[in-house]
């Protein structure tokens, strides 16, 4: 018998009250029982994003909305500045480049942020960008990014704001309105508790204006039309239905914990794996700014082919994580604190790679990584 | 938001396989579809009995199956020799004098087991008893009985062992026919992985010898219709067809790990939190014989309301476990490692302990008790 345990950075675990309403009998979408549920998650969303604004539901994944933003906002011979700190952002400047866009790419070092004063200056070098398109939250490095100073360069230097926060939305702190995100972007297999399906893309007015005349080719992803029916209860195209179902269920779970609570839910777990992953002598990828999302962990040097250290988790002990990606593979494993996930499941991913880091050689005085986790949760009271 | 964790001995938790087989539409039972399914649960349960005999279904929980032994064994005026070793052991008195049955009680200290000796002169001062009565494992104090030699000293003497197996099937091995159990019983909510209304009951040839003459009234139990009816497939009553078509999913399940990993697997995780429980300066209630099904443990001098320890885990961190009952009360908790149970389930279990013990005032340094655990499953290579 193994049980397993998802402790990735998305598809994240599904609360048993959203399974089992992904389980109810399939409705119809063209009927009132179906608008009534869409009514409802539109209001959630609308908290989940606060924003005042229409929260679009696209039935794609992440990658879909990140698309639809740039076919629906953007026009040939625009450019764009892109934060790149690891591989979600290199994906908005393989998507700009797709559609044509020129491209002024902001490269961070592996594991590091942003300062935004670099993003400043880079805005004042290059007058003739439209927009900055970035990440919340980058999976990949386990780096957060400064979402709220990024924002204020854009507006001060008259540009649009895009941002990813796909691993991100609902796991720290990111008020659309307030702190004048432009576009705001999330999936449904993260902090949502969905599976993957549904994509959430939400246009602060400077954004819906751009929109006005754009001139790129897009016809499923159409962000006005959607925006028109979607206001009244349904979608452009046959959506995913039973995701939506569940979304309703998942919102309401959220509603009922409370938005902070559910960022301090967070940050009290990713302390948490981070004292523990200092107990355990192993290091950060990300020093200066990690991410509450996902907490990326060098492979010690004891250990030759750090591939190994998800493979034998998951094949022995049932607890999938995720390595490093690309040039990232082998040198770092990813701890995923995001969404349906509490101090347990914590410390089920500590005692696994305990076990694991010792068998390969790591040398690890069994439970101190757990012990480190344990005593952030003794001085936290909040759940 | 707080998950839920079951770390009781019954109910246990629910395998995913098992909760959607329970979720399947509802079948009629006088129906060849109901009858497939209860000829593989039947060919299921004598795997799990390790016997040729007929294991027959009650809808019921445990106690109605030790109900329907001493019902459907015995005459008016039979003595028995019950096996006392706390409040399990007790039951067999009550059920024996509702039915007016003369008992012969050998209780056991708190947290002690028997020694076959002393059973053997319990059977010789008592000559005109009929049959042992006694369990596998006495979950009230998580203490573990000689089955084996229990059984060898009934045989001896000529009278039937009737064995209360409700925590211990499925936990280690019982095997019926090759150690002469002339009576074993189990229940649905226990290592069999579904919600509690089933209970199972075997009967070895001297059993059902006995059956024969048997005069005490009984009607809804009635095992000699009962066995009648479901070697056809079909039961007397109206049986509890989710909970049959569940048991048919768990019993796959047990057949796929293999019954003697599904024993090493209980083993493993019972040595593992005696260690942790030692590791933390705990003690056994049961020192010499304890059992793999559930681990007893002292409420430690520095808490004066042991009750406290089950409240605040499940209160504060969702993980429930059971305190002691009657004079125990107060006095002892404990940690089950039945069933649908992992290595992570105990690390969980542990966890919660470790941060409420050290909230109620006993010195505990983080992540030591888990550290003990996580050594015992270092060492074993099984899963």
């Amino acid at each position: 018998m193994k049980k397993t345990y998802l402790l990735t950075p998305g598809p994240t675990p599904i609360p048993e009250s959203v399974s089992a309403a992904l389980a109810r009998p399939l409705i119809h979408h063209r009927t009132k029982a179906f608008e009534a549920i869409f009514e409802e998650v539109r209001a959630g969303l609308r908290e989940l994003f606060q924003t005042k604004q229409e929260v679009l539901l696209l039935t794609a994944t992440g990658t879909g909305a990140m698309d639809a933003a740039v076919a629906n906002l953007f026009s040939s011979g625009d450019e764009v500045l892109v934060l790149n700190a690891g591989k979600f952002g290199e994906r908005w400047t393989l998507i700009a480049q797709a559609y044509g866009l020129g491209v002024v790419e902001l490269k961070a070092q592996v594991g590091d942020s942003f300062n935004p004063r670099i993003v400043e200056e880079a805005l004042k070098d290059h007058p003739e960008v439209k927009a900055i398109l970035f990440q919340a939250s980058e999976t990949s490095t386990g780096v957060r990014l400064p979402v709220k100073e990024i924002c204020a360069a854009a507006q001060a230097a008259g540009v649009l704001s895009v941002c990813d926060a796909i691993t991100a939305l609902g796991v720290f702190d990111l008020p659309m309105d307030s702190w004048g995100i432009d576009v705001l972007i999330t999936g449904s297999q993260k902090a949502l508790m969905i599976p993957p399906g549904l994509a959430m893309i939400a246009l602060g007015d400077r954004a819906w204006k751009m929109a006005e005349s754009s001139n790129l080719p897009h016809f499923y992803f159409d962000l006005k039309k959607e925006k028109k029916m979607q206001a009244k209860n349904q979608t452009a195209w046959t959506p995913a239905i039973s995701l939506i179902v569940g979304l309703a269920e998942s919102l309401k779970l959220i509603r009922e914990e409370g938005l902070q609570a559910v960022f301090a839910r967070h940050e009290m777990l990713a302390q948490a794996t981070r004292a523990a992953v200092a107990a355990l002598g192993l290091e950060l990828l990300a020093k200066k700014s990690p991410s509450t999302a996902v907490t990326a962990v060098k492979v010690p040097a004891a250990i030759k082919d750090g591939k190994l250290i998800p493979k034998i988790m998951r094949d022995k002990y049932g607890v999938t994580i995720v390595g490093g990606q690309d040039e990232l593979e082998g040198k770092i494993i990813r701890l995923s604190h995001i969404g349906y996930c509490d101090r347990f499941d914590i410390v089920t991913g500590l005692s696994a790679l305990e076990l694991v880091l010792a068998e390969l050689g790591h040398p690890v005085e069994l439970g101190k990584g757990v012990g480190a986790a344990l005593k952030v949760f003794q001085s936290e009271a909040i759940l």
